[in-house]
């Protein structure tokens, strides 16, 4: 039994389409006994799938990184089927897509020659052209591990400190480490200073967002300036505008970070409301090939 | 459908005791869905179940550093039947026990009013009464999150380093973060010199075993000086001796760590052959209520 909640119509698990209800696993998936697993979430939008191959790239590269064997042509494939299943094949939505190593005797180490398992669904879920919230974030300790370049779904780190940002009525929690603003806890940063924008190099300390990587495609396009630094806690008062970005996100103003106020009213800095119009309108082309 | 393995005769899940094939849980439990959840590992021995008061009040402990709402009495409850059913009241068996914060419609923050999702079983499993390995060890980098003392299930950073000790044909991996040993992927680590046992002190990079804490007062007991510090990588070649502590891997000898060779033949040292001793004393004892 489920308890009440936004539950998707069908859930994909291992072959299969199924009920909310009926989608389960193994206990001795080692997804569940040791966040063994990689994930993806995409929308799809009034053009298909936005960015679709660079999401499904990305899962495929993330796979590789942590030794997961499994090609995800097979979930191209079997993505059409489940749309269908779940009514939504031209609607607006979100798509959860998640492999795991697979099931097999609880021990660290991984086992040999067991599938994969995968589980994906596709949830009603509309994004407005531009993301109108005015962000509020907290700064909170990064204290995840050192390879936040791979989308695993070992997320305590993350989930604990968008629990703090929720406790404190806030949108979002911007993380930091030893000193320096590293992302927030499922969207990436950007400052903007004398127009010019500001965000950590795509290292080990963050995951290279999709939507990051299209805005930093978006600055080129506009002949904005970019450097790829890390930005400390305390250059944050020195910032003219700083934003957020994430599939759901998209492109999210912010109004107050940390101690810091950019806007008291329902401001949106220049170079800001430029990447959301120019991002609002890559929703008119078809970007499921694309490559950045 | 599971592989081939060694899998438990039967599992609890949620309050019932049903086969390993039908141990199963929702995709949308948070244990699945982000690593969200506390575990436990315990071992029934001659005299009950080895420091069973330990570790449940550990995971007591545990659950409540991340918020979940979950009183383990009921697993102490459940437990004897469980072991009934598997045929293991009586029988030396390894005990795996797993709390997650329950199944919710997939959003990083907790949701409230869910119950825990509770997962164990019992498996035959018997210990020496003094570890006979000489264990060879890797030295790995310690990229895992900065909140080590936490017990938790999102543990993909013990499993890549694990997996690493495991394809260099070694026993285990000590973790090396800025320089100092922290402890192994499932194991703390301990050093000797000049007749004084080192180890790193139960901070939040390593996770404070109880065989670990059962260790230091054996030696409080055998009038054996202790340091709690990290011993540095450059350091381990001027070590006497090294030992890893650990549930089912007791007090097992290291004869090699990294290049470093302690011994090339079969010797164990003076003061972690003592503890071994020592160790196997407690064996004799009913610990099952004792505090440490």
């Amino acid at each position: 039994m489920l308890p009440k909640g936004n539950f998707p119509e069908k859930v994909y698990v291992n072959g299969e389409i199924v009920s909310p209800e009926n989608a389960k696993i193994s206990v001795f998936d080692r997804g569940f006994l040791f966040g063994d697993g990689i994930y993806e979430v995409m929308v799809q939008l009034e053009n298909g799938v936005f960015y679709k191959k660079a999401h499904l790239d990305r899962l495929q590269d993330n796979l590789k990184k942590i030794g997961i064997d499994y090609n995800v042509e097979e979930i191209d494939h079997q993505l059409q089927p489940l749309l269908k299943a779940s009514d939504l094949t031209e609607s607006s939505c979100l798509i959860y897509i998640q492999v795991t190593r697979g099931t097999a005797p609880r021990k660290h180490s991984y086992p040999k020659g067991i599938p994969a398992s995968v589980m994906m669904y596709a949830l009603p879920y509309s994004l407005p052209t531009v993301n109108p919230k005015h962000m509020k974030a907290i700064l909170e300790p990064d204290f995840r591990w050192h390879r936040c370049d791979i989308k695993s779904i070992s997320l305590l780190g993350n989930i604990m400190a968008n629990e703090a940002a929720m406790s404190a009525n806030s949108d979002e929690a911007a993380l930091v480490r030893d000193g320096m603003i590293s992302e927030g806890s499922h969207t990436n940063i950007f400052f903007v200073k004398n127009g010019t924008v500001i965000t950590h190099p795509a290292d080990k300390h963050i995951l290279n967002g999709i939507t990051r990587m299209i805005a930093l495609k978006l600055c080129n396009d506009l002949d904005i300036p970019v450097i790829e630094r890390p930005v400390a806690e305390n250059e944050i008062e020195h910032m003219d505008e700083a934003f957020f970005t994430g599939t759901t996100t998209q492109v999210a103003s912010i109004a107050q970070l940390g101690d810091h106020i950019f806007y008291n009213n329902d401001q949106v800095g220049d170079i800001t409301k430029k990447l959301q119009e120019s991002f609002a309108q890559l929703r008119k082309k078809d970007t499921a090939n694309s490559f950045l």
